[in-house]
């Protein structure tokens, strides 16, 4: 039977984005939303950001894994469980594992910087190290999975991840029921495919925009082409946006309830680190900074852009050396 | 007849500051109170930061300074304003004239923070250098407005500046009605009195501590000689806490309203400024740091520390080269 998008097979569905608000209650960080009164002096339109830098362990991704660990019976919290990440996801899972009490062990890329390596291992997770790319780490992990009876706790395509990163989308419609845009970093589609839904279904007028590397579009493609599109080897400065392909998941919630897709330069991202820094005085590392990288750069056409705008700032893992390359050029 | 501290001679009241609150109610951010969940596990207690750093202009100084001059006739609009400041308060003062439509002439040290400079430049200020002292800036700023006419915008000793900054605390009680520890730093004393009398007005059970460098700890000896104590020559990197001595007005709300003053070194200082942009992902200048520093350091008994505790972040004006040297230590 062919399958076909609607109320039906949608997999993930505002109730389990409610739920998730409820598992999260007191012990996620409720972010609040922040005006950023230069930038909308210079849009003419309200913006206001969603900092989830502040989230625990620096990034969204904490919602998800808490959400989906929380859910593990006794038995399978005491065999532990297993992920595969860049960093923020092995933080989040880390930080959550912790606080349910379960074993977390995490394989990171060879290449994985080394202050998302030490937050993790900081909260007592176990550090395996795998390849550079995504796949690579995907297939050690199922391997060890399967030989130690460790549960799988993947980054983004699974419902109860989306869930948990929907409730993000929660907040943002509960604190400001008239948002008319939202902008959300697309990586693998956690966190887009759940705030699109959780915005859409609270307030079905707001336009909900997706924003990727130009040197990883890979999303934004798909989403043209009707069918997940495969981009490897795309290299952008933004490495929690570095997945080569969307989730399967992530992809139906993206045909239903995103509006537009739009990407932005590798200087325009490195340009709006230092900005959110000195302007707004926040820690955001580059995935985090591309929403606000496509107002700065009008990736997003001025013209059209409905107020009140909220954009999603997804993270603040940033690489100290890279961020002080940014605030104190060398000579 | 010598003057007695009661409620008649109080020269700032809760109304004031009530006043000061509605004066900037859609004009100043309300910054909201964010949990500090690892400090919050090691301590045993809740703290919350109060982030003024993600004030307009960076720091909390905006407030007291839009409360001065949006008071002003037209006709003193007109002439324009002056002030003296190291940076903060210029910046503060130089946004705030720009919105109420003031010329804006500040005077700042010659040993200015270049990014504090800039920022005050930036709002349209005309900017003068003079010595490198504040009772230097302030002399020269008395003669300016004596020659050209400009009314006098000081920062700290004035009803209607500390008025401003007392918002700061009538904010804190009102989204926190059951706190009983509020950290705040202490410079001139403008915005540590206000919020101490705003803080002690309407949650009279919360204790109230002040916190200096150990190398500028004026206040805390004032406070404990009966009188004001001026202290030059006090190197710190919290170059925003270098008064030589707190005002007269100042002093008068500290010996009503001020529980405790503690002091933190050097070293911690620049520790928790590190330390806020790694696990907080907030950049805070270093006197905006202090309230941190005291809670990490110990500076305040443990034992005897009764939550949930508010640490006031005051600022966000931090020097990049000073900031990288702690981010990335010089090999």
């Amino acid at each position: 039977m062919e399958r076909t998008v609607t109320t039906e097979t949608i997999d993930v569905t505002l109730e389990d984005a409610r739920r998730a608000a409820h598992t999260l209650q007191g012990v996620a960080h409720r972010t609040p939303l922040l005006p950023l009164s230069r930038l909308s002096d210079e849009l003419g339109v309200a913006v206001y950001a969603k900092p989830e830098n502040l989230q625990r362990t620096g990034s969204f991704k904490f919602r998800g894994a808490y959400n989906r660990i929380s859910a593990l019976s006794p038995q399978e919290r005491a065999r532990g469980i297993i992920t595969y990440s860049s960093g923020n996801h092995a933080q989040g899972v880390a930080c959550a594992a912790a606080l349910a009490g379960a074993r977390a062990v995490v394989v990171m890329p060879e290449d994985a910087i080394p202050a998302k390596v030490r937050g993790t291992q900081e909260y007592g997770a176990q550090v395996l190290y795998c390849g550079l790319s995504s796949t690579e780490r995907q297939v050690e992990a199922e391997r060890l999975a399967a030989h130690h009876g460790y549960v799988i706790v993947p980054p983004f395509d699974d419902p109860m991840i989306v869930a948990g990163q929907a409730t993000v989308g929660l907040e943002i419609t509960a604190d400001l029921p008239d948002v008319a845009t939202v902008l959300v970093p697309i990586g693998g589609g956690g966190l887009s495919s759940g705030v699109a839904m959780a915005v859409k279904e609270t307030a079905p007028t707001a336009q909900v925009v997706g924003v990727e590397p130009e040197t990883s579009a890979d999303a934004q493609q798909s989403l043209r082409a009707g069918h997940i599109v495969d981009l490897p080897g795309g290299e952008t400065v933004a490495d929690g946006l570095r997945a080569r392909h969307i989730g399967a998941l992530n992809f139906r919630l993206f045909q239903r309830y995103i509006d537009e897709i739009v990407t932005v330069s590798e200087a325009s991202i490195l340009d709006t680190v230092a900005y959110l820094h000195h302007q707004v005085k926040l820690v955001v590392e580059p995935s985090g900074a591309v929403t606000v990288a496509a107002l700065r750069s009008a990736a997003l056409p001025r013209a059209t852009l409905r107020g009140p705008v909220v954009v999603i700032l997804s993270g603040g893992n940033v690489d100290p050396a890279l961020l002080c390359r940014l605030l104190v050029p060398p000579e």
